[in-house]
């Protein structure tokens, strides 16, 4: 059974065709407004992220199927102590296809690992949100038309920011691609990113601490939100936060096509001022979120119906029990502890990726 | 973009236009079961409100459109900060139209300004919540033939009652209603709304503290809950709530042909036994107020068709910062602080209608 | 209206009926897909039951219809004192029928006595869950191929699981049905559940500590939770607690077709490892109870076409007030005592029959 967990289970082809079908139904709805008649999505949310659950929702709804699920933890049966691979199995007698978000890291995995339907990963605590990554694609696609030979500024908190992360992997593949990383010393791009993304695909990137010197440079810039609370003293926070918000005036020193994106919700840290000007893209991004989360229910649904043996699994070895306290494998019952190779030599937590001990 | 904030901001032909089209539903609900096909409504509740969301819901779903949303704070975008206006936005994305509950005053309105969709306000705060005027209208059109020419008494809260406030306003533009205000001393109408709504229309009207009293002479009785805590002391509120009931035995005094609403939800102040009488008609009031939901939902989808430059903005000004504490200025990013000139003359917060100091 | 509040309203040629119906649409859900278009389920849950609501809303989308309601009582009106029989009628303006779940015993009751459309009880406290034992008799039903002559053991929470105490009423209207009664002597079935059921059907049963000595003998084992609360001390709990988790090994001296069954959530009273025996259908189980909710669903709606009137009222005595703290007469406005003699000629509380002081 086909599942989306992690952006790089999609090949560069898969992706670019999901992005051709987003584009054909934004120009015509009308002809995909039947597609899932009687089909089911269930909408998993173990911690509440009311927009991804609505365009979720109001992804499926335009395919012409229905929803069922729940917002939050309080409301679901892990608080009586079920595993998520109970629920996975059990929701598959409900919904065709599941949609799960949880504070866990590896949760989505277990959940596509039990369910006899195909399960998306709608964000999974610090580790993987795959759907966000297919906005920001269909974004900079459709504006810049094309994926390749662009200049992108990461902006705000690269350190803790999972949509830069799975950003960075999914452009890691694409040629001509120039990161630059732009952020105060505490936030940093985290060294294994680097090494194992950024460095591995030889990808050209820069640092910096200052927005205003990269700017003038950039094609792309992906603001992120800086919080309060990754700072060890709050003089340290207000010293640094407005260097990081973007206005009115460092936009006019950016070229007059580059693009806005940012994975929202926006706090301060894009003035509400630069909403009127044509090169902000992050609404427009949110609909374009819409468009792509339909090509894939589409396209999960498609392949479920002739299903091949997944490739979880193989080469996977039983290990020592992970020591990440955010791991799905610290409390789902009898989960076995696996562990694989990675391309850099060393064995990591198949559900949360933590190098073995 | 056509939204409905205030009640006001429908004529009253608007108003007996809905209220026909209600009437034509109620009568004919097999001809209006497709009509919102692939139609979306957002319920985006800050705060619960069962009834109010699920009469919303019920609406769109007998017009053959789907619902999306959330049913209270937690399960949204808010706490993590995200202002009305972005979600406003990203919302637009995803659904026709918005019915918008919260706990900030003007927070319906700055979501109708940032919107792409028509907005429903369904209750800001203490403020407006014209859709239970829209339930309150039809009922006393239905059960008496006529929205003039009545003695219409308010009882209970009606310090702090935004319902009464509404109805008063909404029955201040017919001729012949005479209002009976019917209250404890405490929760006496606001002066404000005396002078600027009840006067400057010209209603007759009278004050009591004694339902007993004022029950023969009247055509409706508007009943609402008054709370323990609205009263300085326990034993005042002991003292007074029971003549602020509604018994079988009191009703022996009224008109045989008087009807009783009340907005529910009904705590004790409409004794169960007065449920059987064919004079009460809250939960007739309930249906009716589906069926008003409905017709709303219809004609602000069909006007968002041609949407016309919209009236918000002509004639504010800017000015100080509103200081109530309720009002969405208070914590709204990046919000302009705006005011009008109201009939009276004095300038009030576009948001809250809180008088400038 | 015809209602469902406890498994015994419904006769046992009528479960029947209701079995073969599920039977139809577990193997033609096709022709079932538009049954229910247009007709709309509130599931109204006072408390969260995340695998109850799942399957009821996936229920009435597989019928065609579509669903309203609430997950858990801060998102109703219950927050702000409504009564049960007030949101009974309320929600009869808005839906076809109720699944109602509450903590308090004898709520579905109430609404059902106030609704002007059919009542299904999806659990009242510890009372009742009749839809539950509708998918235990389906599954018994599907995998052994009849509902007589079959030896069923109970383990575990004997004397506080409801499942447990419906799935005996069910039964005792069977011919040849063993019981094994399978638990620590702390949680013993309550003598009043032998003697007015068991004994008055006249069932065989034995009542053991032991599941590994009861094992064998089995047809049908059904396994509930042990919940650490209900002992006395830990160490009690420690030391009885792996004497009742179902593991491969116990499984070995099961017969090879004996069925394994579970209400779920399983905690870890039954190992994964066992899931994979051909023998487990507790997820069949969940599987089955979708079909049954869609045959009640059906059946309830096509009887609410010719509504008779209820049996509910006759033979009611008034009487003292309850004194069980969970029942619903404890806090709804208004609701008159009432007491029923049931079989072994005592008074009951009609709502959540306890026995008269």
């Amino acid at each position: 059974m086909r599942s989306l967990i992690d952006i790089t289970d999609f090949s560069v082809e898969e992706l670019y065709d999901l992005i051709k079908t987003a584009v054909h139904i934004s120009e015509n709805p009308d002809l995909y407004a039947e597609k899932c008649r009687h089909k089911k999505l269930a909408t998993l949310f173990f911690e509440p992220s009311t927009r991804t659950r609505l365009s979720f929702e109001a992804a499926m709804l335009e395919l012409g199927g229905s929803v069922i699920g729940f917002s939050e933890a309080s409301a679901s049966s892990a608080t009586k102590g079920e595993s998520i691979a109970d629920t996975a199995k059990i929701v598959s007698c409900y919904a065709d296809v599941i949609a799960m978000r949880s504070p866990k890291e590896g949760a989505a995995l277990v959940a596509s690992m039990n369910a006899k339907v195909p399960v998306i990963n709608a964000g999974d605590g610090g580790h993987h949100h795959p759907t966000q990554t297919l906005a920001d694609l269909l974004t900079i696609y459709r504006e810049k038309g094309r994926l390749d030979n662009l200049t992108v500024g990461m902006c705000g908190d690269l350190k803790y920011g999972r949509t830069v992360h799975s950003l960075i992997a999914a452009l890691s593949r694409y040629t001509g691609i120039k990161i630059v990383l732009i952020s105060p010393k505490e936030l940093e791009l985290p060294t294994f990113v680097k090494r194992e993304i950024v460095e591995k695909a030889g990808m050209d990137y820069v640092e910096t601490t200052s927005l205003e010197d990269a700017l003038p440079t950039l094609d792309v810039l992906y603001m992120t939100r800086i919080q309060r609370e990754r700072f060890d003293s709050a003089e340290e926070y207000e010293r640094l936060k407005d260097s990081y918000v973007l206005t009115v005036e460092k936009m006019a020193n950016a070229k007059s096509d580059m693009i806005v994106l940012h994975p929202l919700p926006r706090v301060n840290e894009i003035s509400v001022k630069v909403d009127d000007d044509p090169r902000a893209c992050y609404f427009k991004q949110a609909l374009n979120g819409k468009y792509m989360r339909m090509a894939l229910i589409l396209k999960l649904l498609e392949e479920a119906k002739n299903p091949v043996k997944e490739a979880y699994g193989k080469n996977y070895v039983e290990g020592h029990k992970c020591t990440n306290n955010k791991c799905v494998s610290q409390t789902e019952q009898e989960l076995p502890s696996l562990y694989k190779r990675t391309a850099d030599g060393k064995l990591r937590c198949v559900y949360c990726d933590k190098e073995a001990d």
